[in-house]
Parts: structure tokens; sequence; C-alpha cells
């Protein structure tokens, strides 16, 4: 059996959300150790993982250092996250593997993911990424092109493009080490996003892409049987904040659809990784989970968290 | 026949040596363009590049945000490079060979390389990296850690290890993806430097390394036949900007080292270059040669450029 395991944002950084490089390192060598169990198990594993607080620090070096050096558009700081993510978890899941007994190679491979040139994100840009900033400097940046919003008394903050993901471009090279025995890291943050131009070429274009949405059509171009979706907490709860709030054990995909269509997910955090889970399924895979990382393996067999399944 | 080619700095910034995206895709452009011609003639190819101006760039990030975010060491400035210039090598490629008919599939790996922990580099650091700084700016850096050096008038500049490279981790990955018929691009920047603790596990570490040291390793552990060094010149030049330069066409590896002791060669460009090419055809490699990325395919066939052969 082969699994995808999406690695959400608390799987590589410290307490409260640091993102400092001892914090991140150690976040990564603990979700290693649950990926290694898993692995060790007798699961084929294929790793996918979120990069928001990553790219979050990247672009406050590329403000403040823009008066010396030149600011790089955000597919170069997805690209940049997936080489740093990407050597932390070789090291650490060797690491792991090693510590079990697994004769298991590793491969991180820079993946880039086809978007939609006319996705209505470019457009109308709503994903929120970086840092608040006050409204005199956020201004600054929108007189260079910039979106930013208000948001409260924490200030304004940029909103950008996050297109549908639609194609995995280097998911066959993905599929071909997982083939040969390796497990693989790929499509990092959702992979780097690429329109391609009429004459066929690709170009990588200013935009992020959610990671789970990405997931959802890595898993099945790379044979992945299930895809975990890793995070927080141990299953997705319905009525989420209030009195009637009660964890979601196994669920069909038509019943997570209304769920989701009334309202029990947030757009921004547990919504997509629902669409995801659900997307997968819908489109012939066997079973979605999304829990926390201390439960990939019991997921995986369908044992725990929330279950989408026919 | 197998050719691994390592593109110079200049095959990846614009004029004057910038590192602006638009220039570094252009750059890559235009180099593949090259690459491509090579392909297309039938000939085998594993890349790999540098990234000096790139990580010089990734420095002053650090340097002039480091009070709002945490600056990263340079294994992961490293990593970093290997994302980006990877992602822009992938997309231009594609393009390149598309246009002249070649069906072949690209990949970039992360990779790391070995060092010695125990490197003299470690205590004794020589490699100049990243902008020139006042006196007294580097003297605050240097109380955080940093080695930096007066350098003239220009300033002073950080000065930091530059091991020597022992072992390209993960060469297996790029060989296996290279016989599956690949165009792979690894080991960039000299690949990310990481050392093997007493339990067996590897962890980055603080270090550049020589990206063609690090090719004359690659070269033999992905079954490469030739070793091209694309750089800015079409030949090395023996008594270099005396009146008695004559540039270096045929010679034996025994040759060249007579030449380079004798002082032909600069030790921070031309220096590592020769020495790279001759340890590689002392290892039992068929050729390497110095070259200009014009005449890459000429190179690849032993009729241009400052050829290295038994």
């Amino acid at each position: 059996m082969r699994a995808l395991i999406a690695l959400g944002g608390n799987a590589m950084t410290g307490p409260g959300g640091s993102a400092a490089p001892v914090d991140q390192d150690n976040a990564v060598s603990s979700a290693m150790e649950h990926v290694a169990d898993l692995i060790a198990s007798g699961i084929d594993v294929v790793l996918t993982h979120g990069n928001g607080p990553q790219v979050g620090n990247l672009l406050v070096k590329n403000e403040l250092a823009a008066q010396v050096v030149p600011p790089v558009p955000l597919d170069w700081c997805g690209a940049q996250t997936q080489g740093t993510i990407g050597f932390l978890i070789l090291d650490s899941l060797d690491k792991a593997l090693a510590a079990r007994g697994v004769d298991r190679r590793t491969a991180t491979i820079v993946t880039r993911t086809l978007v939609d040139g006319d996705d209505p994100g470019f457009t109308k840009p709503t994903k929120p990424i970086g840092r608040y900033l006050p409204e005199d400097e956020a201004k600054v940046l929108m007189e260079h092109g910039q979106t930013w919003e208000p948001r409260g008394d924490k200030g304004w903050r940029r909103v950008v493009a996050s297109p549908e993901p639609l194609e995995i471009i280097d998911a066959p090279t993905i599929g071909l080490l997982a083939d040969s025995g390796y497990v693989v890291v790929g499509a990092g943050g959702g992979g780097i996003p690429v329109v391609r131009d009429p004459d066929g070429s690709l170009r990588g274009v200013e935009a992020v892409i959610d990671k789970d949405l990405a997931a959802a059509i890595l898993a099945p171009a790379v044979g992945a049987d299930v895809l975990v979706i890793a995070t927080d907490v141990d299953n997705a709860v319905l009525s989420y904040g209030t009195p009637d709030a009660r964890p979601l054990g196994r669920v069909t995909p038509a019943q997570m659809r209304e769920y989701a269509a009334a309202g029990h997910f947030a757009s921004g955090s547990m919504g997509p990784k629902v669409e995801a889970a659900v997307r997968f399924v819908e489109g012939g895979g066997t079973r979605s989970v999304i829990t926390s990382l201390q439960h990939i393996r019991e997921a995986v067999l369908g044992s725990a968290g929330t279950i989408v399944e026919v």
C-alpha cells in the first residue's frame, strides 16, 4: 500500500510557529520519527509539505533588503523552501530510517505545478501571506503592484493569487523514484506555480498553491492508495467552536461535501483540507484521512482521524 | 557518451554579474540553448552549476532582515539556490529541448555533499563570499562568530570554510534518473555541505563547496565519460596576464599539475577548475575540458577548449 503524507506547517515549525532554523530542524526531526514508523510498518510513503511560515520569512527579507538586492518573486520563494525543507527532511528521515534498520533511499525533487494563467485568483487575489504592516508601509508596496488589505487591529496584509493546481509537472519523476524503492519528497509548498505559454513552454508565476489541493492531484499521479493530511488536530470537527462541536470520524465524500456546504469548516484552514480529501476519493482514491502527525500510522489503516471513503 | 557539464556563475547571471531574477532567467535560458544543442547531438548530459552570486544576495538579505526574521545558515542558502536555479533550468531546458524535437524529461535533485568536520577550512576559513562592508559593520558580525578580513580599498569581506567535497550523497539518485533517460540537474553550488555524525547520520554545516571539485567526484559517480567545466573563457591560459600569455590546448594531467605548481592559474578562479579537471582524469575519466559555454559541444568531442586527457 502506498500513502501520500501531506505535512502541515506545524510539522516544520517550532513552538508558536517559529521558523527559526533550529526550530524548523527540530520540528522536522520529530515529524520524521512518525513517518519512519509508518515506513517501518511496511507502508510505501511519498511526502509533501507546506511552506507558509517559511515563505512569510522570505517575503520579509525581500522587503527589508530591496534597496540592496533585487527581491525575488513568489515562485522563487516556493522553490527556495523546497530546497531547505526538502534537505532537512532528507537528513532527518535518513537518520530515523537507519535507527529502525530500514534500508530505503530518500530523495527530494524540485517540483513544478501547472496552474491556469486565467485563474480568477490572478485578477482577484484572496490568499493572505506574510506579515502585517501599518497602512502607510502597505501603501508603498501597493504602489509596486502588490495587493494589500486592511485586517483590523493587526494592520494590513498582502493577498496573492492561490490558483487551482491542475497538474504536478514533475509527478512522473516522483513516481519513478517511488517505484524504484525511494521515499520521495515532492511538490513542497504545493509545487512551484507555472503557467503554460502558447508555445507549450512553462514559466513561473507569482502565486502560492494550496499544498493539500496539490496533494490531491499528486496522490493519484504517483499511484497512492491513501492520502493522509497531517495537521495539528486529530479530527476535522463539525460545528467547530460551538457547544455542538463534535469530531468527525468516518464519512463519505457526499456527506463531507454537505457538511462543507453547510459551513462547518473554516475557509482558510480546514476547508481546503476537506476539499482535498474529498477530491482524492471522488477521483478514485481508496481513502483520505485528516488527522494529527501522531496518528498517521492508524490513519493509513483507516482506524484514526477523519476518514473519507466511499 | 555521457558528459557532466558544470555551469559557471556567468551562465546564471546577467551583465555585470547581476543576479536580479530577470537577468538570471535570461542567462539560464541562453545557457540552455547550448546544452540542448549538445543533447540534440546525441550526448547524454548531467548538469551541475555554481551559485556564488546567488548566495551572496541571500547573505545580504540575512543581514538586513536579521532584526525581524532569523538568519539562515550557509547550508540553507545553498539549498535555496538549488531550488531556484534548478527550477529555472528545468523550465528553460524543457523549452529548448522541445524546440529541437527532443523528447527527454528533466529533473532537479536536492543534493547533499559530504565534507569532513575536521577539514582545515573550518578552523582557518579562506573562501571570500558576499559583499564588502565597512570595518565597523564587519566587526559587529564578527562578534556574532563570523570571520571577516580586510580587503584593501573595497572594505572587509566575510571568509568561510570551503571544505573538500568527499562524496555526493545523492549521486545514486542522479545516476538512476540519468540511466532512465532523464537530463538531471544535481549538486548545485557543489551540493549542500553535510558532515557525518558518529551515529552515521548527516547534518548540514556552515560552509560552501567548490562546484568544480564537487563535479569532479559527481562525474564518475554518475558514469560520465567527460567532464566539461563551462566558464567565461575559451581556454585556460598559461602565464595569464603577461606578455607570454598563451591559451592551453591538449594537455596531460601530469603536465597540468606542473603548470599549476608553477603558479600559472589564479587560486580563486582558474585554479580549482584546473584541479577538478585533473582529478577527474586521474581518477579514470576519459577527458576533462575547460572552455566557454559556446563551445561545450566541440569540447565533449575533444576539439575545443583546454583538454585534459592521458
